[in-house]
């Protein structure tokens, strides 16, 4: 998918919801546990309530992986049931030697399909290089996160510049916005005030709305562009918005309250 | 697995070699194509060929990750053949906000049993303290890593300090060497002894002799403790020696070149 259709499917859908997929089994309505894989008959009902106030899905890695073969399995029916025009994130934090991210971009990119997929920084230029190129994919680097550690090493100072900018300024001599999108955290607007100014014209992925504390309004404030350039994450506030048979009907109540604000703030594009 | 446990088999080896599996499919001799599952064959094989000569493997989980359901199904087996007493690592790179950390403990502690796994530090302590909730496992964090790239974040100076300087006395904080290790890339053997200085008992698991250019005798003059302290790292060396019928004996070649050199090094303790 390119960036203008990305845009183009924000337009049309007045979204820019991403919904997280951390399908975590202690957390889905107790029913579905008698299914044969509950994570992914949990997903697909996800999926079927909200496809159409979202332009893209993100699968945290991590959900699957602790679930062992039956957590793959899960992830590939899940892929399976998201519709081909929706931008799908692998939320994976990876990054290694360059023959290992070879490897890791072979899994996302090549076996899943995904469109995109998340990067850590702290290995350096040819730790990334290696999933940058498959054509038509994305890395989404993490810049600045919304966690509390976010504070340990990423805003620590090297000359006049925290580190997260040193990180933004070398990506960007590695590909442009049309291969490469940043992680900026929600719970620091102001901070993606500063990213947006260096990086007009790349996406951000922004999670931290909701559970986290970060506030949609100020995301939007200090990080649309002209194309919008944002995609905000909600995960556990819709997964989890109901746990009973009507935890469908619940999650849809839940996407669609913040699909209308992001509707509202799309109006001046 | 306690640090005493593991020195005390380096001990009876004479030994600090951890093998790392890097399985990939396409380096693999051809004949193992036919079997059922060509991976877990393989990595048998090279197990019983060096089991005698290694304290850890290290499965590198992107090139399981990169096969799917079969990638997966081949680390179980694969760690089902190694003998107990043998330190288990599972280079993953991991990292991420807290309650995913969680996920990636349970999945390589708890589903895999590894007795150890790699993690990334970007993202700070709260995306590192989850996986040392789990009693009788270590992490193994980046401090200074084998590849070019490293030269990109890791080595800027941050006040007086390199940032891997800043990583590494603020995971100090966090866990002692009964519960962290750190990498420490053998191509900066001068880097590994001032890190050596500043942690004198943590283990340090080195990447990067071989293939990548380091060299054994720099890395036990820099980085050796009184315990050993020293994990050290081949893969592509051993793994792909041979690619004839006799790829185990040529395996076991490479693996005992390394460990005599190892125990002649070990002579002084």
């Amino acid at each position: 998918m390119t960036k203008e259709e990305l845009f183009q499917n924000i337009l049309l859908k007045s979204s820019f919801l991403c919904i997280g997929l951390d399908t975590d089994i202690r957390k889905i309505p107790a029913f579905l546990l008698k299914e044969r894989n509950p994570i992914a008959t949990f997903n697909k009902s996800i999926i079927e309530a909200t496809h159409d106030l979202c332009v893209a899905y993100k699968p945290n890695i991590a959900f699957y992986e602790a679930e062992g073969i039956h957590g793959w399995q899960a992830l590939e029916s899940t892929l399976a049931h998201i519709p081909s025009d929706i931008f799908t994130i692998a939320d994976a934090k990876r990054g290694d030697i360059g023959n290992t991210s070879q490897m890791y971009a072979q899994a996302f990119f090549h076996h899943y399909h995904f469109d995109a997929v998340t990067v850590s920084p702290y290995m350096g230029g040819d730790s990334v290089l290696p999933f940058l190129s498959f054509s038509g994919k994305y890395v989404i680097l993490l810049i600045v996160t919304s966690n509390e550690g976010a504070g340990d090493f990423q805003t620590l100072l090297s000359g006049s510049k925290p580190i997260y900018k040193h990180v933004l300024e070398k990506a960007m001599t590695w590909a442009g916005p049309d291969q490469l999108m940043f992680v900026t955290g929600a719970t620091r607007p102001e901070v993606l005030g500063q990213i947006r100014r260096k990086a007009p014209d790349y996406f951000f992925l922004v999670p931290g709305i909701g559970a986290q504390g970060g506030n949609l309004e100020d995301v939007c404030k200090y990080g649309m562009n002209e194309q919008c350039g944002l995609l905000v994450n909600s995960s556990r506030d819709i997964l989890y918005a109901g746990q009973g048979k009507d935890f469908q009907e619940k999650a849809r109540e839940a996407a669609l309250k913040i699909k209308e604000k992001m509707s509202n703030l799309l109006i001046s594009l």
